[in-house]
Order: structure tokens, then C-alpha cells, then sequence
């Protein structure tokens, strides 16, 4: 029976990236839905769950990509909404690459440094990827602060990661100015740059001087980097005495634990696959 | 070769359904075209029948739905319009589930009841499962009387059966109240209910005192059925000494026909399936 | 690991016709993006050329089609804008058949008759087809001209074509009258119609006094034909001492042609496939 992948996407053109990494990691065949809206979500789902016999369910499955998380995230909830008792498939939320993204970053900065009562700084942590290895990072134990423009939506994401993972230690601070930002610096071990392509939050001289730092890690593949210094390709690499990751570096297990995802989909027909169920996929690599 | 399936959808989503379907039922891929117009159709046609030799022509095919079944129909017609001479490829028309519903729908109640020279009565008979499971009825010699909530639209739709289908004994007849609907049971041993979703159209109160009904089925899957106390899963269940089948029961031989019919597509490339073809697929079941 | 085939189509509906051909060449699954734009193509191209590791990159591959020619031009340099160092797949053009047709066109009368030297009259030679196929006559020695209604078109396009393909001997001529396209027959050796369907440039009165003529060709397979006399079936036929080919003989090479290229895309990366090297895929016929 084929392996039969449902991609749901949000934008206008269903991501090829997604499309090619779902046929190597085993899918047959996709069923392919761009543009798409959680009130079309119930038809497509029926015909999910209302086509095999229970046994044979687990050979479908549901991906949501797309660039936009949020939008990505109300179609995960209007999916799920639709199954009822065993009438349901797998399913994966990968919007952005966020969940991939997120759990590679924070799998990178693990293999250099115990993270457990770890200071972590997250520059952009308010967006998909920073609020997702924000709760990783917690759940390994770590203190993590999140910095944002401004310090009422820090402290607002800060308290959604809590309240949605059930985690503590999670805070937000403003940074605006690179005062603001060495400042958050301050005896921090780990930094991660979660912003968006392009755009640069902290300079050489900045972190230079911060001792506290032992691992830095960036997933901005576009010139400038969040953090200066870091290399897209560096995997590991050491500068200054400090243990760095570039984009290149956390991409390669990113797009290992993408595929990974793909094919548990299809190994039972009750995963749900988020944030922590993709980051604990690496233990099976 | 691969056995390619044209999936001509008249909604803006190709169906889900239909393509987990397809597949199982042998498709190896798919060539999916949503929002189908009979404008766009004959270069589509070309497409199909000018790619393979005419031996290997029998691995292309066409499958026709979406929920506008005179939609659907329209595009069959533009479809067999295309062929000519050899150069045609075979073709299925199952919008909305109409003749598969339709199909499954009268060979259930056949398996209960001799239907020669029977009397059958369709609620709501206008609709497109309703129509084509009248024709299937008298096709096996059944006297059939379609409901209407115009005795003009059944009139005419009746006349329209025994045109396109060349058969006698199917009259419409008018049913809005409660009082029509129980004279129109008097004296029918067989009670089709082939309306929409969610509407009612016959209480217990009124079909239990009929004592002549020894057969009902109900295609409507969400509460209220048409027959209130027909259960979506009854497949020849026992009900005050009638025999009754769900949404479900039927639906379960539904999806053996439509899996049947495509499998079948494949094996020549001159076959044109619709309601009374997919009917007598049952045989090869 | 599958052979994909990203299809990019200009037109509204992706071509029926490249998709089945497409699997019949040995492409595993199509990545379908209909009413591609220059602006969609990198993003595209990055779900391409990022997902695979460089040794299996071959396994995807580009194929740009739709109706509307000038427009698969300019995303054919789209996607090779894309492309850097080895970070690159194999891609074709066939935007309207065109490349496949001039290819098999050229090819068919080159089995009449030794180009080098040949005096070669191209009708509506300033269409895509035409454009192709003077260059293609030109590589292989014949002195070409190429007619339209308008003589500065006319130049301009032979102009063009010189430049592209670096080849001489490529002159345009104002064909709108009867005299005009007798004057422009006069000791010509090859005569290949090449424009839309349904349009004669010359009847038979008219090019059965031209002694000079040795093969003729016509793509056009909607009557009346370019070239009057020329039926599309005939491939290789003799009418009144001249060889010629007709849109369904032309059509049978075009289609091995057409094949062979999308084999061919995926054996390395780093083919280009446009107007002549499709025609030099004849040799591995």
C-alpha cells in the first residue's frame, strides 16, 4: 500500500524543498494542498481517515509547511480537531522549517556544553524558531532569557512558553541597543541568533569580551549574520576559544531530523509531531 | 508503464478522497486538474491520447468528480466529445460519490429483496443519487415513484430517467408534508432515502405502521437521518421486522465499487463509466 | 532514490501532455508549479538544489514548459541564474514543443537531403519553432532564409539568431503576397512551414513549378496546411518529385526526442537543454 503524504501549505506554491524531502524520506506519493485555509481543512481530513481501514491508516499522513508558523499552527489544531477516537493519521507541524530548525540548533549547542543550569540567550527569541528552542533549551534544564524590540511582547512569549510547555526559567528582556544587548550578554554560556536572513544583532566586539560565553550558534544563512563571526558552514568550529554553529552547520541534522519526521509519520497513525516530538527524534538517528 | 490517472475535479480542491482511492486502487500516479471547466478539458484530452501508443493507451485514464455532479457531468460529456476513432482513453464519472453511492445503495436493498416487479420509493428522487438509483431500480425491474418537493421538478426529472436510461415505470410525485409522504409509502415494500446531509424527511411514527415496507436504506451519514431510526452502520440490520441500511453499511460497498471501477479503467482504454456500469461491476467483485 | 521532475509551466494548467511524457521518460514523481513567474523561481530552485547531496543531485531535475514560449525563455535563465558552483540540476526547455519540433523538423529533412550548402526557405520563420529551426539548418551548412509579414521582423530575427547561436548565412525576407512567397521560393531546396495551426502560406500552384524544391515540411497538423498538400501523416512521402513531412511524421521523432531529453536530464546535473542539444540527442537515438 502506498505511502500516501498529505502536505498542507499556507503559502501560494506548495514549498518544493518540502515536497523533495518528504519522496527521500519515504513517502510514495503526495496529495498536495497549497494555500490552505483551516476551514478547508475538515473535508480534506475525511478523506484522510475515511478511505483505509484502521490497520492501514498509518500509511497516510499530514504535513503542514509553509512560511508562515502561526498560520501553520491553526491548521495543525484545525487537523487535529477533525480526529476522533482511532480515526486519525499521523501528523507533522514543520512550518519555516521552524520545529526542524529549532530542534537542530539546540541538539548542535548540546553535543559542546551541558545544558543543564546552562545560561542561555536567545537574540530574536520571540519568533518561531527562538520560542521553540526556548522551550527546548528549558527542558534540558536551562535558564533561558529571550530578547525582543520591546519588553511587553518578551514578557509575553516568555509566559506563553511557560504555560505551554510547562516550563520555568524563561524570561524576556528588551534589546534594542547594543547596550542592551551586551548587557544581556552578561554571564550567559550559550548564545543562539534566531532572527530573520540578513539582519545582524550583535557584533565581534561585543561578544568578545563576554568570558561567559562557551557556545554560539546562528540560523541566518544570509549575509550579515545575527551574530558577526559566525560562518554559515561553521559546524563546531572554534573562534576565540568559543565552540560556533552557522546556518550550514545546524542545517545538515535539521534536514536529518526532517526526514527522520517524514518517515516515523508513516509508522503509526497517532504521532502528533511538534517541537519536542521532532527534537526527540534525534535520539533515533 | 505507469498507469496514470487525469483527475478532472470540478471544486477548487481536487478530492482528497478520490485521490487516496485512486491509488489503491492501482493508479501509480496521478495527473490532478482542479476547478475543471469543459473549456480547459479537450487540451487536457490531447494530453492523454496523444502520448501513448494505442496498445499502451489503456494505462491512461480519466476520473471525473468533485461535489457538482451536473458539473461533472457536463465535463464526462466534453471528455467522450474529445475521442475519436481508437484514439480515446477510458473514463469515470463519480461526482460527489453519486453513482458509486447510488450503485451500492440499490445493491444492497437487492440483496434483501427480489426487485422485479417490486415497489420502490426514493425520497428526495431528484437529487443525483436519487436519480440514478431509480434508473438502477427499474433497470432490475422495479416500479419506482421519486419525491419531489414539486411535482413539476419530479414530473420532469422522471421523464428525464426514462429517456436517458430507456426504461418505463418511474413516476415523481410531490411530497412536502407529513400526509404526503405517508401516501407515497402506501403500498411500497422498499424506502430509499437519497437526500442531502442532515435533513429528515420520514419519523418512526410515520413509516412503522406501513406495513408493506420490508426494505429501507438512508445515504445521509449525519444525524437526522432521512429515516429516523436507520443508524449510519446498520448494514442489514433488523428494525420492527424491516431490514435496514445505513450510510456506512452502503458506504463500505461504495468504496469496493469505486476501487473496482478504477482498477477497471486500466484494463482497456474504451470503457465510459457511469451509474449503470458501475453498478454491474458488483459481478466482478 | 525517486527521479524528480520539477515542471514549471507558464500557463494556467500544467501541460497534460509533458506530464505523461514525463513519466514515461523515467521520472519517478512530478513536482507540478503551474503559472510560473521569474520572481517564484529561486525559492524553487533552493527546494532543488538544497536538498540533495551533490552526488544524487541528478535525481532532480527541471523541465520548463506552457504555451507561451518567450515566457519559458526567460524562466529558463531564471532557473540558471540560480544555480552556483556545483549547486545545480539539470534543466530543459520545451515551452510550446518548440525545441523538440524544430529538432525533429530539421532532423526528418536532413534524412532527404545533405544540408551543407543547402538553400533553405523557413515559413513564418520568425516564430518560435522557425527561430529554432534556421538556427538548427545554419549549424549544419544550409544557407537559410526566414520569411514574416514584416521584413524589419524579419531582419531583426535573423539578426538574433546569428548573435545567439554565433552563425551566418541567416537572412530574412517580407513574405505577405503570393509573389511574395513565390519570389522567396526561387531556388530553394527546402521549404519548412513552420507556423500556428490552421494558417497556408503556399498552395500547390504556387510551389509545384518551383523545380528547385527537393523536401518540404509542415508542423501545422490543423487543416489547411502550410504548405497545401501536405498531409500530416506523411513522412517521407513523394508528391510530384518532392519529399515531405508532415505535423504527425515530424510528430513521432519529436516524441522519441522529447523522451530522450527528459532521460537524459537526470544522468548528470549540469545539462542545459535547449534548441540544440535537443537536436544532438538524435545521435543517441
Amino acid at each position: 500500500m502506498k505511502k500516501l503524504l498529505i502536505q498542507l501549505d499556507t503559502d501560494k506554491r506548495a514549498s518544493t524543498f518540502d515536497q523533495v524531502v518528504a519522496y527521500d524520506a519515504g513517502a510514495d506519493n503526495l496529495i498536495i494542498h497549497s494555500e490552505i485555509t483551516k476551514e478547508e481543512v475538515e473535508d480534506i481530513i475525511y478523506g484522510a481517515i475515511f478511505t483505509r481501514s484502521p490497520k492501514k491508516m498509518k500509511n497516510t499522513a499530514v504535513f503542514i509547511g509553509g512560511s508562515d508558523v502561526e498560520k501553520g499552527e491553526k491548521i495543525m489544531e484545525a487537523v487535529e480537531d477533525v480526529f476522533f477516537a482511532n480515526f486519525r493519521v499521523s501528523v507533522m507541524l514543520d512550518s519555516n522549517g521552524s520545529n526542524t530548525t529549532a530542534a537542530a540548533s539546540v541538539l548542535k549547542v548540546k553535543e559542546e556544553i551541558d545544558l543543564a543550569g546552562c545560561e542561555v540567550l536567545i537574540l530574536a527569541g520571540t519568533g518561531p524558531v527562538g520560542v521553540r528552542a526556548a522551550a527546548l533549551f528549558a527542558m534540558e534544564g536551562a535558564s533561558v532569557t529571550i530578547t525582543s524590540r520591546s519588553q511587553e511582547k518578551a514578557d509575553k512569549k516568555a509566559e506563553m512558553i511557560k504555560e505551554e510547555y510547562d516550563l520555568e526559567k524563561i524570561k524576556g528582556v528588551e534589546a534594542k541597543t547594543d547596550a542592551d544587548f551586551i548587557k544581556a550578554m552578561k554571564n550567559k554560556e550559550v548564545i543562539l541568533s534566531a532572527g530573520p536572513p540578513g539582519i545582524n544583532f550583535i557584533s565581534r566586539e561585543m561578544w568578545k569580551n563576554e568570558d561567559s560565553i562557551k557556545v554560539m550558534a546562528d540560523i541566518n544563512a544570509v549575509s550579515p549574520a545575527g551574530i558577526e563571526g559566525i560562518e554559515p558552514p561553521a559546524d563546531g568550529d572554534t573562534i576565540d576559544g568559543i565552540k560556533v554553529f552557522g546556518a550550514l552547520g545546524i542545517g545538515s541534522l535539521k534536514m536529518k531530523l526532517h526526514k527522520k519526521a517524514v518517515a516515523e509519520l508513516f509508522k503509526t497513525n497517532d504521532l502528533s509531531l511538534n517541537a519536542v516530538e521532532v527534537y526527540k527524534l534525534n535520539e533515533k538517528l
